[in-house]
């Protein structure tokens, strides 16, 4: 037996480096923790710079693991950016983004494409537990639900929490004609649990479904992926947090966020599993100012939620695995779509090879043995690819306000503008004229990218009335 | 000699407790160090979230002590933010303010009147070695330099480093007449060094003589105010920071900055002084941003530079002092000024008591017992008082472009515009509506401050052809 063992060593072995996806040893994977939060902005975290909102147990997380400053999700709204994130595709590779509607809305047929393969499914193959908690936003019907996407266990609200909206309180009975009414459903699994939740208990509720999955799993490898309700408008948080916050409102609801996280990393650590847990946090666009105060801020960045200036898509990103990440702020580029391959790497699952992917591994800046392999980032729009950056540059071939009457026209720049996000990271000074060389680099990636993106069918066009679908004038500028 | 030792120590207790500016002991009064930068934004340092200025050593100095959040200079602009900073005094009650000149020029006659006390000369009567670093801008008459206010030693430029510029290089032999020349001179106590320094080597020699300073004395109380001549643009930097920073020449300049800090609080390490030294690092005013790339960020605050919107005078404020200091991020409010009264009391100096005092002392804030006591910040253009911020709220009787020619326009506000800095730090949503009684409160301060302050010669103004003071046309605006 004793002189058996060396050989049964080396043939299993070659059985995990053959058969198995990786040669990742089952007890070196990591589980993993996504903790995604709706329409927090670049700014809005005490540790990039938010004067009045205090999160002290995320500034704790930043300290230990690393922070981010160019990470992106890849678009600023919100079903193409968990599309993305959950694909580690672009979202016009899953047919996933439109001009109108922007996201599915609550009539939509369809959701994620079944043939799409998410983490969720590639983790669950090697092994992992798995759990969404929070909000999808990938498909509203039973089959387009998490459990059909991969995830064993499902808890959330199925879209934004302003979408069940009751738009004319004053038809219905009982209900005071003045006051908003928000009817979000609460689903577990697949199956309705209140009709109409009560949205301030739901970043309670979230932490405590994550709490639970954890502690339940302790003993296997798992991914959760816990996606906020909050701070999407309109904004709730528990009694607890009433009056919490400096910053009002918003701020009482990102300091529960922040609240919940610090007690996720705290049980980790209860549970010894801090050291084999990789835990990120981020949010799936900028924030969403057009409801004043009651969004939030991208700090220094222009833009908003739905433009393609940089805090319409640039977000917090924080990484944290004790012992195995190098703690420090990481200036290389990132994307939610990249957490798609690095976790599939890390986790010793299968990168899907029949399909663009867009996800690149993170590992190198990770563990500090290497630069952010991502040196390109393309902004879209919907379907229309808007602005590329490659490396400290970014050139915006058309722009556009996010929100209002005037998003109904876009601008066409010849040259396109340039900025160098180095050294202007608000995007204020058009520096075309000075780097024809750089503009003609990235119109070359763009065309080429264009060139490599096949059509697909529009799951977000589907069911929604063609004659809604806004004509947008296209004014051309030259510089 | 055994059983007199008992009444001896009581003896000396009253000693100094009645005869002593305080009862601090000897062994007790901490080293202070005032690292000042020069238009440094609030936004412009890593830990308070700039993307691509990195600041390893402030952010771990942040860490390692207190960052805080609303901190503000006295003033907008340089001269009278000094003024206010060593002397715990709002610079009206000085004359070291006006409406033009907005600093002292080369030409001025004064400086700071000799009737003020500076923090050099109130550490100074209780035996600290004194020195000042770098720019003073409170005085360029040779009785009006650091040697005449307190300081033991001074080494640096005199004023800002735009002021010796050669404006007809033309009309000089052997210079190039397309550079820029920029003729500061470099002094050393009361003696030119070098009537035209080389300004890239400005921020190196200043730490050079910084570390020097503390091993000279590292047996005794020191106060080494050390004003940095950058990032006041024009930009330089020494030869190993050309190109270290993404964010371009200001990033490299913030950049030499940030090392400089950290070359500091590594020798006080070295040499054990660390848990008795208090290091302070801030700015004078927020960033000259009228220069494009090469001036600073406010982050998100609104204003710059030369103005009374937060982003003027809002700074970057990080507090050390190992041990002693209770780390974390701190919101409530301070102000330079307290930096006098706060060194005042923990270095067993003499709070002066036959002037106004503006400054507070900070010492429960820093050392975790309480809250800031400070809850008012006056804001003046010029002579104007222009703006005040009580508690969270914060009301624009005035308000004016910082610089260009709409400078000469001022809005006066009926009723004043109000904003809650704490739900809104970027001051975009006008709340007076909503608070008559805040605005009521605010307006009965400003009053009352109006009323306390005794006229005083204008040291700014003299030497300066009155014909050269423009108009200002105020319009009313009701809102």
């Amino acid at each position: 037996m004793i002189s058996l063992l060396p050989r049964t060593f080396a043939l299993l072995l070659v059985f995990f480096s053959v058969l198995g996806p990786k040669s990742v040893a089952a007890a070196d994977r990591p589980n993993v923790v996504i903790i995604y939060a709706d329409d927090l902005g670049y700014g809005d975290l005490s540790c990039y710079g938010h004067p009045t909102i205090a999160t002290p147990r995320l500034d704790r997380m930043a300290q230990e693991g690393q922070r981010w400053t160019d990470f992106y999700s890849a678009a600023s709204v919100c079903t193409p950016s968990r599309a993305a994130l959950l694909t580690g595709r672009l979202p016009i590779r899953s047919g996933m983004c439109a001009e109108e509607p922007r996201v599915l809305t609550t009539q939509s047929p369809t959701g994620l494409p079944h043939s799409e393969i998410t983490l969720a499914e590639a983790l669950k193959d090697v092994g992992y537990a798995t759990m969404c908690i929070g909000k999808w936003h990938l498909g509203r019907p039973v089959d387009y639900l998490p459990r059909s996407q991969g995830f064993d266990e499902y808890f959330g609200l199925p879209y934004s929490n302003d979408m069940g909206w009751i738009r004319h309180p004053e038809k219905y009975p009982g209900l005071d004609p003045k006051a908003d009414y928000y009817a979000g459903p609460l689903i577990r699994d697949v199956t309705v649990l209140e009709p109409a939740t009560d949205q301030r208990l739901l970043t309670k509720r979230y932490t405590a479904e994550a709490l639970d999955f954890i502690r339940r799993h302790k003993d296997r490898p798992f991914f959760l992926y816990l996606a906020h309700t909050m701070p999407h408008v309109p904004l709730f948080r528990s009694e607890k947090f009433a009056g919490h916050s400096r910053r009002g409102l918003y701020g009482d609801v990102v300091e529960e966020l922040d609240d919940g996280a610090g007690q996720i990393l705290d049980l980790l650590r209860e549970l010894h599993l801090d050291r084999k847990t990789l835990v990120v946090f981020s949010s799936d666009n900028g924030p969403w100012m057009i409801f004043h105060e009651k969004g939030g801020s991208a700090g220094l960045l222009c833009g908003e939620k739905g433009g393609t200036f940089e805090g319409g898509m640039r977000e917090p990103a924080l990484f944290w695995w004790p012992g195995t990440i190098k703690p420090g702020v990481v200036r290389g580029m990132g994307s939610t779509m990249d957490l798609f391959t690095t976790c599939i790497k890390l986790c010793g699952a299968k990168l899907p090879a029949d399909r663009q992917i867009d996800g690149v591994d993170l590992s190198p800046a990770l563990f500090g043995t290497g630069d952010s392999p991502r040196d390109t980032m393309f902004y879209y729009r919907g379907k229309k690819l808007y602005a590329v950056r490659h490396g400290r540059y970014k050139a915006h071939f058309f722009t556009r306000q996010a929100y209002g009457k005037k998003a109904l026209t876009e601008y066409e720049h010849h040259p396109p503008l340039l900025f160098d996000l180095g050294a202007d990271p608000a995007e204020k000074f058009n520096v075309a004229a000075q780097h024809p060389d750089v503009l003609a680099k990235i119109e070359t990636i763009a065309a080429e990218h264009k060139r490599g993106v096949i059509p697909v069918e529009n799951q977000l066009e589907k069911g929604f009335p063609p004659e809604r679908i806004p004509k947008v004038k296209t004014i051309q500028v030259e510089h």
